[in-house]
């Protein structure tokens, strides 16, 4: 297939697919999700991904029907119908279906699992990107993976329209994460990443750099930072899972980064070396 | 019909209705909604629900098909297809049809439109509800009637089961709204509700509300005001296109209000008499 639909059991080419009018997602976005890459028809990182999601699912008391195993099978038996091996593997639960009303359901069902896996390389990870920033006007829940995206298109539009890859947000000048990734700094050889609270996602990703820093000997710092700061740093980094590693070179449309190359490549190059790996 | 879902032009039961998997709403929560009811197959204000619906999708971007003399008749005729004029009358349009990205589609096709009407009559204004209170963690476009309504999801169900009608918010004490209406409070004979600004939506009732105390020559002042405030009012109103004007007699499970019956059943009687004569 091309570009794979899943739900609820049924499958096909996702533009031929269609979902229950009563989803709540319809009505309330009241779902999470997470994402990942396969290459080789091997999903990255795919326990960490499934535990993320049910840590999503649990903080808004949405219960699953699959358990983790069962939804690794399915997700794998997906995967595999693909017609590459190379794809963007998106999965997400929904609070089930039910007349439109604020409360949970009561009929006692379990929320829906949704798939769509489409063909999508990995970006090149050294080809740096620009970024614009912005206010974070979002909730106060973005450690949870929710299907309540509008201040993430808007803001992913507006970097479009800028000619940028990414928007970087900010509270009052400290430093979050961006539309759809997390952002860190390097200064002074040290690998410095906004702390995990209730203004970031704990990306999968963010996790592999910490890893990637300590196996390399940088120090990682886990600390708030601001705007000033990110604009003077030597080195930023934006991370998502299907971006892994990338150096940031103007923000604002002004030039940024490009002060410790070597160090950037360092720590790109183990990513980079991790997906293949694992993925091989 | 007992609960119409109609989408981009077809319409059923609900129940029997799907929609393209691949809407911008499974991934994003991505439109914008509004509703009113209707008596007697008479839709109430509905041309300012239309136009407040309007203004919702311009400030996100989001082009709709119709114009809004045809979304009227759209929603009548399928008023008309109902078993009772008793009805919730709710729609909503959202960014379209497109693969799973953040970035707007850029197929040049424009929203689509979605409505579901169900019977359901508006609540007996003259009985007492009782609420709780919780921090307002949301996003910072409340003036916005989105589909990313998680929170206000999550706060419902949290007054349901404390035994409640409805959730006050308040950032840091002050009150701004609820999860599904607007709250407003009676104080030394003055009708007291907070300014329109990003942290509460622009009420319809509230509107009326207004528009009543005006002609009731009951003061109305437009000011922020604290938990503190509201649990000393005379009356604390809740107000929504389905309650119009209810009276609290119960905030976090102690006694408030109940200090100025007289002047709250005045507005009370105004704002169904209004209902009543617009929809007879």
């Amino acid at each position: 297939m091309k570009n794979l639909g899943y739900y609820d059991g049924k499958f096909g080419e996702v533009e031929e697919m269609s979902i229950p009018m009563a989803d709540r997602v319809c009505y309330f976005g009241d779902g999470v999700y997470d994402a990942t890459y396969s290459r080789n028809y091997k999903i990255f990182s795919l326990d960490e991904h499934i535990d993320r999601l049910y840590n999503s699912a649990k903080l808004l008391e949405i219960e699953i029907k699959e358990t983790k195993e069962e939804m690794k099978a399915i997700l794998q038996e997906m995967v595999n119908k693909m017609d590459t091996g190379e794809n963007f593997v998106y999965f997400q639960v929904t609070r089930g279906v039910g007349p439109r009303n604020h409360v949970f359901p009561t009929d006692g069902k379990k929320g829906n699992l949704w798939i769509n896996i489409f063909h999508k390389n990995i970006v090149d990870i050294y080809k740096k990107i620009q970024v614009i920033t912005m206010e974070d006007t979002r909730f106060l829940h973005c450690n949870i993976k929710t299907l309540n995206l509008i201040p993430a298109v808007m803001a992913s539009q507006k970097a479009k329209e800028e000619g940028c890859f990414e928007a970087i947000f900010h509270r009052s000048g400290r430093v979050t994460e961006c539309a759809h990734s997390n952002v860190h700094i390097l200064k002074d050889g040290e690998f410095i990443t906004a702390p995990l609270d209730n203004l970031i996602l704990p990306g999968i990703t963010r996790k592999h750099l910490i890893k990637a820093c300590n196996k390399l000997g940088i120090p990682v710092k886990e600390i708030p930072f601001t705007i000033d700061e990110l604009k003077n740093a030597d080195e930023i980094i934006v991370s998502s899972a299907g971006s892994l590693c990338l150096g940031v070179d103007e923000i604002d449309h002004e030039k940024a980064g490009g002060k410790a190359p070597e160090l950037l490549k360092k720590i790109q190059d183990e990513m980079l070396r991790e997906f293949l790996d694992e993925t091989n």
